[in-house]
């Protein structure tokens, strides 16, 4: 086999293991802990079906392929959740640490390119990387809000915290973010999340 | 809310089921079985990586999401195994009613667009259905692989089965094929496949 070929399925087996990391949210219908292969996954579907919203025009083969790799490096940093602040000091230097790694697997042209769609995503400064990280909001919440806001109740978090986070969504999408919003005032509404 | 993105949510809420959907391929590390949701986000990622050895030209967004889709249907048919004889007889009737149900959750322009994609990957007669099922077939490959081909002793299946469906990577890449052919012929020199 060729080197690049090799290396391109070295690369493929690594990124298996982003399957054991484990988020906090957990899966409608009350379910397990989600993990990062699957939250991927399920964002890069709602990127494709919900991309007429997006405040700008957007490359969605970027966006789908950002929302797939973004948390790759969580297979050496672990999952930094989003309400951690202790967890967020380190999570840069964590992050790139791993980065380095595991990009690296690939033939430089391929390392090069992914390793910069990550940070464009993490830099939230292009179209595309502002619709991503709409979705990585707004993927965890239906679920959290579908299981009745159990996440944030585990959690103790409030609703400022949320929105801290959540209001972010509609630099991306001022659409999704109307939602997103509506979905924070009923939990706030109900009791389920203090403010 | 309006009635299009309500559709559209409660389409991207159904599909979380995939994450409980389990096939019977072990993830690496002789680890636990895989779900067919991080299957799809693994197969989709491993599509944009390898593109270049598509036999033909593909439309890579469209291979993307026909990798991220393809297993939708499984939520109400189940995962039916590669090499069970007496599954395959009732999949397609199964995955048909699970298409029509799942389906028609979203808007109707989207549910005819990815019923439409889910139909042709399953018709296996563009050149990017061809190479997504090249996919389809190394993806699960590379993880057996690297657990010694533990799935195939599970299940007792011998080599003439397995080239019957992975010969038909070919079709998508000979490249691929020969990666393919290579991890086959391993196994059955070390014992691990039997003829």
């Amino acid at each position: 086999m060729d080197e690049r070929l090799e290396k391109q399925l070295a690369f493929s087996l690594e990124i298996d293991k982003e399957k054991n990391v484990l988020r906090q949210t957990h899966l409608s219908g009350h379910g397990r802990r989600e993990n990062d292969a699957e939250h991927a996954w399920h964002m890069a579907i709602m990127a494709y079906l919900l991309r007429e919203y997006a405040n700008e025009p957007v490359d969605i083969t970027r966006v789908m392929l950002m929302c797939l790799i973004h948390d790759v490096v969580e297979i050496d940093a672990g999952d930094t959740y989003a309400y951690d602040e202790e967890g967020k000091k380190t999570q840069k230097a964590r992050e790139q640490a791993a980065k380095e790694r595991i990009f690296a697997l690939l033939p430089d042209d391929q390392r090069d390119e992914l390793a910069a769609l990550f940070d464009e995503f993490e830099e939230y400064s292009t179209a595309e990387s502002k619709y991503a990280h709409a979705l990585d909001n707004l993927q965890p919440l239906i679920l959290n809000h579908s299981n009745g806001g159990g996440d944030w109740r585990e959690h103790g978090v409030n609703a400022r915290t949320v929105y801290g986070r959540q209001e972010k969504t509609r630099l991306g999408s001022e659409a999704l973010f109307r939602v997103t919003d509506a979905i924070i005032k009923e939990h706030i509404e109900n009791g389920s999340l203090p403010m």
